[in-house]
């Protein structure tokens, strides 16, 4: 899966941990991640999280995707922050998943991410991706 | 604002409509936004809709920030698509605001988000960006 | 439906208009329904748009039930006040749909619910319901 | 705060444990709180969760209220259900605060709600409350 994933590549996203449920990925914030006010752009720590998500609910055999995902941005990402991205599973059940990631930098939270996940072959993502 | 935002123009997002409360904004889907399933990674779905939000709730005096926002991925993005954001005022109170995107490809909807704001001086998200 | 919904009618919510995608509700809030801070419990004024959104997704031939809502508090309601919950069908698509629904007072918003539907048979909410 | 919360009190619901930042309460599902599909409202377990978001937000001096709420229904409850919810403290930050709430019975997880509190004073919801 890792090996595809041009996106979290793209990103600088490295992989330090999966376990089943579980995943632990983390991420500097470059130059050009940052937006208007100067600080990075929610879409780049949502991206973080989301990777990290993706990772800990594909820890078994079945492709999952992502439903529904809600963040809460509690403090600013800034320039050349390493940011880590620890995501673990609340509830699995059936077809769906919950899983909740925390965003910090050097311990402090400053995301909270909650992911729903659904394995493929439930119509809410078709599966004829290509 | 724009002009200062590299992370919009990095994922070559363009802004297409701005009035008061409102914008639209439009990416195509990369070859580096691919994820491990081929299909468009969440977080630059989510990129082009948070931008969409903060161009939306930034057309006013006050410097804004988004607090809260969740997204549902109704159907995967791919490949070369074009995909379009329209944010919408929902509610815009005291220092919080309330604001819906929409993100579809040739009109049909492939992902709903709802953003929540607030402006700066607020202390949800410290003032002291840089 | 309405009639085996002991659950709304206890609550005192009356059914004003139904169409497919769509319905409209409405509730007094009783004196029993204020909590610690003398406005109305955040319970409450969910379960009046749970109820909206309930009867919006079941127009159609197929159960359907309630798997991930959410809601923004922007306004305290008040004992007495007369709250209008207004559920409109954003996406429907094969067993998943969205739906938003507004609850104002006197046409002035006090808080903004969205919710996600399954159709029963899935098994993000089983099917064994007594 | 509990002798003032009639709308607590009226839902049967039993005050468990406090302590900064957590809160248990506990409620039986009653007949009157069932739906159209013969299980529990949402809007009560909503509502039960809620509770037990406010008191855990409310263990510090501060008058603090919910200002966006989330809920994951992941299975149904039942008449005649003794459901616990427990409130945590992820995140308390200046005027903001992040609480999870597990709502299970017999130990088994039926929901997973998520509040974002607000200390009064702040104008996302007005202080003129009575």
């Amino acid at each position: 899966m890792w090996s595809q994933d041009k996106a979290s590549q793209g990103l600088g996203i490295s992989l330090d941990a999966v376990a089943p449920g579980r995943a632990t990925l983390s991420m500097t914030v470059a130059d050009h991640m940052t937006n208007g006010h100067g600080t990075c752009h929610g879409g780049y720590i949502f991206a973080l999280a989301d990777s990290a998500f993706a990772f800990a609910c594909n820890t078994y055999d079945e492709p999952t995707v992502a439903a529904h995902c809600s963040v809460s941005f509690l403090k600013p990402g800034r320039r050349g922050d390493r940011l880590v991205a620890e995501a673990v599973e609340r509830v699995r059940e059936g077809r769906s998943g919950l899983y909740d990631v925390r965003i910090s930098r050097d311990g402090e939270v400053i995301a909270e991410f909650r992911g729903h996940s659904r394995t493929i072959g439930g119509r809410f993502l078709p599966t004829e991706t290509t």
